[in-house]
């Protein structure tokens, strides 16, 4: 991986060489999406390592803050995650993982398929998906 | 918006009430999905205004931060973003907007229909998208 501050805005932007810009923390934020529905599983962080190792083994790692360490997604409950494909924006500070989620096929600790099972409207939650 | 501190932890996650945690900066990452055909078009970031200010009109603001200012998002391009969902995840640190591109149907200032154009293996990326 390159160092941005080498490298014009340009090559950042349109280039071919991957160049992550992790934050002041040495984080960049990562969205799972599932591969085959699209629907928004996630958002969690990568460091480096857990970036470089999401590329190598092609399973989603993550930098947990919490707990601060590498978290293989999964690990622990089974809903490890495929990643089928891994795309970067423009300037090189975001990334999306499409991932086919094993065990059970949720994501959320909370016990559903996405973290992302309520619909905001004025200042109320909805739920829009029931539990696993 | 509710304040997360006063909060319990099941009230948080499983709860009815908006009380999302913005950063030590003010801010919580928006990703902005097509309602349509449920691409991932970018990643932004919103502070309080502009979360309301999104709920509100139904047009996706960002807090930009390298003009440190409020931004309506296609204001000078013409790329607004009707939203026609906002959802929160569990921990009320993120938030997903389904929208409607409007204008060109463009996103990215690059050129592309979204800023996820660019497929990375192993150092190298590789463009998945023709520009607009």
């Amino acid at each position: 991986m390159r160092d941005q501050t080498s490298m014009s805005r340009q090559e950042i932007e349109e280039g071919t060489v991957l160049a992550p810009k992790f934050d002041q923390n040495g984080l960049i934020p990562a969205v799972a999406q599932h591969a085959e529905t699209g629907e928004i599983l996630m958002l969690a962080y990568m460091n480096a390592e857990a970036l470089e190792k999401t590329l190598e083994t092609r399973k989603a790692h993550y930098w947990s803050r919490s707990r601060q360490s590498l978290w293989l997604k999964g690990e622990t409950s089974g809903q490890t995650q495929e990643v089928t494909d891994l795309l970067i924006d423009c300037d090189q500070d975001t990334v999306v993982l499409k991932v086919l989620p094993q065990g059970d096929g949720g994501c959320c600790h909370v016990g559903y398929r996405t973290c992302f099972f309520r619909t905001v409207q004025g200042e109320e939650l909805t739920k829009v998906q029931k539990p696993l």
